[in-house]
């Protein structure tokens, strides 16, 4: 009796940031701290909720649409999903179905281990230099697939274009997924080479850069042929995905290019403004080209303040995994949060 | 060159209803003819959509709560997804990992055999009868999971609480899985065995009985040994599901008890009445626990029905699959439409 037990699926999730319900300064989880686009708010005011006994479009088509001609590209050449995490988990799916090893940078995001680890995929995790930088010609070997994040998490280190072609030229015989998470902050896009590789796709997300962490929205680019292939892999698993209020606040999002530069703009400034007076306490860190800075003190230990701040009510991201467990990855949020948080953290570390 | 494709996953995906965009009489896809709860609609106009910037709690703590308090159970015997696809997806993954065969009927929802599919699954499709009843001796044989829908789809028919303890009682070394997306409109649930047998996962979802098929959110309630095995795999897909506006808007529905009862009545009332005329009408059907009727002409084919309803703008569904090719799945709308529907039909079959 109880057996079924045996056949239960074991699986070591990933383990998200703290998503604390009180009132703290949140600089955990790389959310934008300005609102979404007005636009979104209006849809919210103005939606018959009457629509919601209806199933959404299942090809999310207003959405591809509005994705399509921001990226200057075609609908059936755009996949979306729930966050860009459903996203790349179908890519692993769907793509990743051969005997070799799928290779990714030992420091990276730590779903990639996760997604490969619950569909049994077999992969290498290739040791990024002790600056944390990524080396193209690791990748140069026989596999069954590449992925990186470009800028990498939570190194927030971004390589240049050149960096990313080299790579495709060496790899086109696999699936290479270029995860952009963090791009609009400071990287290089790859979405113009999905036209010249048809084995690239290029991930991004609302999460960050459009303030939509809380409506679930992320997006591939790549070739139709790819963008089909996962679709079929979508429509097997989730018929319909994005709700009503995702897809047409979505639109809303992308739609408004004005307030996207704004806000952006601003969280790159606090960023670099953040990144001197950091460095002045005793910081060291990579050149950030993201919403967040990973950094450690010369002389006080990270986990330190991770828990100082925390008992002040400020919130950064402490991870326990080796290397890593030496730095903090500190979320950009307004100047006012950020004031706060270097106030605090001089009085941890003085 | 280009042998990437050569590690595609080729699936067969679920083909889900046509979503036409156009203004139609909609009775294929068994979606609720009457709006949400006005409670969802207060939440759109509310909520400060400042918090999309946020992430929404991993947990669902709000929506698993209000679901739990409606069912008399605990939160952690409550697991919400995006729809009572991605929940049925999940557990699939979770507990069908037994090199021995997954039973399910050969008619029930088609779904299933893409899941499996999709991950591998070994599984044996039982025929039901030829009045399209589940023989629950069919179920004792071993094998490494049981799935149906209680009642099924799509042909309608409810089986009592007895058969549902039947199959549990000689099926204890397996993970089994009641699917009651209908059970709301005169099924009996199985939701309270769920305390005696501690491998049962029921599954029911917000898209028929709710009307909210448009926001994605169904749950599946069992042991918190079993929830928790789930969760642990869909934190291994995707840390956050359900977005801000899912959560605050379910909660809404589930706790408006008295415009679910009022709305499933009206279902049921216009059901009873639609089945009266249309049997005068020569069609034949299995008595409907659900809110749409599986029903054949004596003399004219389903598909020709289907066809020319579609050309007066009246959507119902037609499955090509052997056997149920004969029948049309009519989803129970308003009054004014199955009057319309009705009326059309008469002149169809003359």
């Amino acid at each position: 009796m109880g057996n079924w037990r045996d056949n239960v699926r074991h699986v070591v999730p990933y383990v998200p940031g703290e998503q604390p319900q009180k009132k703290v300064i949140k600089l955990n989880t790389n959310e934008n701290p300005y609102p979404p686009a007005k636009g979104v708010d209006e849809i919210m005011k103005t939606v018959d909720s009457d629509i919601f006994r209806l199933y959404p479009d299942p090809e999310c088509m207003v959405l591809r649409k509005a994705i399509a001609d921001r990226y200057n590209t075609e609908t059936d050449n755009v996949f979306v999903g729930v966050g860009s995490d459903d996203v790349i988990s179908v890519a692993f799916l769907t793509f990743f179905n051969s005997d070799k090893k799928v290779l990714f940078p030992n420091i990276t995001y730590s779903f990639y281990t996760v997604w490969a680890d619950l569909y049994g995929i077999d992969y290498e995790l290739i040791p990024v230099d002790k600056n944390f930088r990524i080396h193209k010609e690791d990748y140069y070997k026989e596999n069954g697939g590449v992925v990186f994040a470009n800028p990498n998490a939570p190194t927030s280190i971004g390589e240049p274009l050149d960096f990313v072609i080299d790579i495709l030229e060496n790899n086109k015989d696999v699936v290479v997924i270029v995860d952009e998470a963090y791009v609009d902050f400071g990287g290089e896009s790859a979405v113009e080479l999905t036209k010249k590789y048809d084995n690239l796709l290029v991930v991004q997300t609302f999460s960050k850069s459009r303030s939509m962490a809380g409506m679930r929205i992320g997006y591939a680019i790549g070739n139709s042929e790819l963008i089909k292939a996962m679709s079929d892999v979508k429509y097997s698993i989730n018929s319909y995905t994005l709700n009503q209020v995702s897809l047409k606040s979505g639109v809303a999002a992308i739609e408004d290019e004005a307030y996207f530069k704004e806000t952006v703009n601003k969280i790159v400034a606090t960023r670099e403004r953040v990144k001197k007076e950091i460095k002045e306490l005793g910081f060291e860190f990579p050149d950030s080209k993201t919403n967040f800075i990973f950094a450690k003190h010369e002389s006080v230990p990270s986990k330190h303040i991770f828990e100082e701040l925390k008992k002040v009510g400020i919130y950064v991201r402490y991870f326990s995994a080796p290397i890593v467990n030496e730095y903090l990855r500190i979320t950009i949020g307004t100047d006012e949060e950020m004031d706060k948080f270097i106030e605090e953290l001089k009085k941890i570390i003085k």
